[in-house]
């Protein structure tokens, strides 16, 4: 049966749309493509159509979760432009922190691109580079410190770690993580 | 054939050993109990007479490469207190991040603990609360903001995954981001 190209394309939304979600829950390596063809309901062929094996198809809904998350979260409504909380808020939410499918994929898939191919890490990279242009606008915006804004995206990044980490044994330290690093954060923006 | 009591402790060092990099490497979902046995030299009777399941076996490794990494660090040689560089030194090392086998757990680890049981976590949990105590007695020694010492280590765990993750596209990049991470580190020292 013939796919239309609209249909084409709405196959490709749904395996990025589930791959995303099943890598950043349990890992790239913890995923077969198999899980991820079930999760979108396609088949294999519809899937090796639009991505030429696991890493690319990594690389892709790396960058497809980066974009859809990134815009929402950096284009408040109202189109105010965005402060720091607007990047506070999400990066370091205890939604995100007790559901391992959320989140940017930047922050949840950091530890795990290092395991990767090239292409996963070029998608990282331009994430991560994007990411820390936008803290550097809000925490450094006359570019006088360019450590304040990679710091800060490292915190980012190793604050939800260790929320996640510590939850199942000490909630309370868990959130208490979120906040300080929150409070860390905010003592680096100019006054 | 009977091991003796001396025997059978060195095994379980060599399971501990051969589990602690292996973790590291490919983390704890990405290491079958098989292969660490193979890397141990022991048979899966030697593992089950130590460990309950491959849950208990990554707890105690854990803690086992957090003890000897950290205890390693923290007492320079000639028995100086630790400073600020202890730390930084190894915990920032392009060494380290070239070596996914290598490094302290809290920092390597950190992404895989959220999706492990209750037992990893609590190993986790007392690591990073002593790397954290550790942090505080340079970064604060007066103890006035606790969120110095939380936003250093989530810090630390953000370098390492983000050094990791963009050196295959980007090297220069990559030792930048953990240049950076240690002068935003040192601007949260005390004068």
């Amino acid at each position: 049966m013939k796919v239309t190209k609209e249909q084409s394309e709405l196959n490709r939304q749904a395996l990025l749309d589930a791959a995303g979600r099943l890598f950043k829950q349990h890992g790239i390596d913890g995923v077969g493509v198999a899980d991820i063809c079930k999760a979108a309901g396609l088949t294999h062929g519809a899937l090796y159509k639009h991505f030429a094996d696991k890493q690319d198809l990594a690389a892709q809904a790396f960058a497809h979760s980066f974009r859809r998350g990134f815009d929402k979260t950096t284009r408040p409504k109202g189109g105010a432009a965005p402060t720091l909380a607007t990047y506070l808020d999400p990066y370091l939410s205890r939604r995100v922190r007790d559901d391992h499918g959320a989140g940017c994929p930047v922050v949840t898939a950091a530890c795990d691109t290092g395991r990767q191919s090239e292409a996963v890490s070029r998608s990282y990279t331009a994430g991560f580079l994007e990411l820390r242009d936008g803290l550097q606008a809000v925490l450094d915006p006359d570019g006088t410190d360019p450590a304040r804004a990679t710091l800060a995206v490292a915190a980012l990044i190793g604050a939800m770690s260790i929320s996640r980490g510590v939850v199942k044994t000490d909630p309370k330290l868990a959130d208490d993580v979120l906040r300080l690093v929150r409070r860390g954060i905010e003592q680096l923006a100019p006054d």
